[in-house]
């Protein structure tokens, strides 16, 4: 089974822009947001996507990916996915040889910035840059899925961002 | 968006098993049991699908399918899916010009059968075999979604099935 495992941290300031390319701008919602399964659309550009994930375990989710026609995708996403749908625009920075991707969100979600880097195994521990922030693995509240439900804009407490 | 039109009878009687074939084993799973979609896993002998369903209005609902390598199938099956999986063999029997599907459960659904016949339009109204006997597309009881979360074996009231 594919595994994904991930480490998620909130962005301490700006300087991040500065060894970011032009982004990618991705649209996803969300067919099913149990705590058991996930099943995510994605248009990223013009490419489309289903993913389904599984419980998650600590840091660590199976995953299974597959392409969809952008046409389907964008007919998913505007009549069947869980309203709003999540909108963003990715960036990836190489720190180090780890890939991080900064996620810069907009609509219900703007104001909010994460980082994500991906790793081969839960004990791997890639240097941090100097504009990584506070880790939010744990913070439910940071998850994709649960930013559908209670978007950043409706959230009482948030933390400072750049 | 392609449409399913279908219409749900339960059986008179066992006669027909004169006109079916050998049947399809079918299993088939659920990633999502909302009101306005459903995501269904199935395998169908060796070949597996994903189907995504939007909200059902009277007879119809949008249908989109995709085909997934089996071992993923089986998989999301075993460990995502809600839990239990349906099993039923399903029977094609043609009747003047009408394809009529008679699925036999298995499982916590056994005991129960179901035919339903595909149609191109809400008012088309096919001749009706002479084992078909009275109409539950409008029972939800009835739906694969629904014999999931309340299977046939647990129903009060079941009615008499040959």
């Amino acid at each position: 089974m594919p595994t994904e495992i991930e480490r998620k941290f909130l962005l301490k300031d700006e300087s991040w822009r500065n060894h970011a390319g032009k982004g990618t701008h991705l649209r996803q919602g969300y067919l099913c947001l149990d705590k058991g399964r996930v099943v995510r659309v994605r248009t990223k550009e013009t490419a489309a996507f289903l993913t389904i994930k599984g419980e998650r375990q600590g840091i660590s989710a199976s995953e299974f990916e597959y392409p969809l026609p952008l046409a389907d995708a964008e007919e998913l996403l505007r009549d069947i996915c869980v309203q709003p749908v999540i909108e963003k625009i990715r960036y990836e920075i190489v720190h180090e040889g780890f890939t991080w991707e900064v996620d810069e969100f907009f609509g219900e979600n703007e104001g909010l910035f994460i980082a994500e880097v991906e790793l081969e195994s839960e004990e791997q521990r890639p240097p941090h840059p100097p504009w990584v922030g506070a880790e939010v693995s744990d913070d439910r509240r940071y998850s994709n899925a649960s930013l559908v439900t209670h978007p950043y804009r409706e959230w009482k407490e948030r933390k400072k961002h750049p």
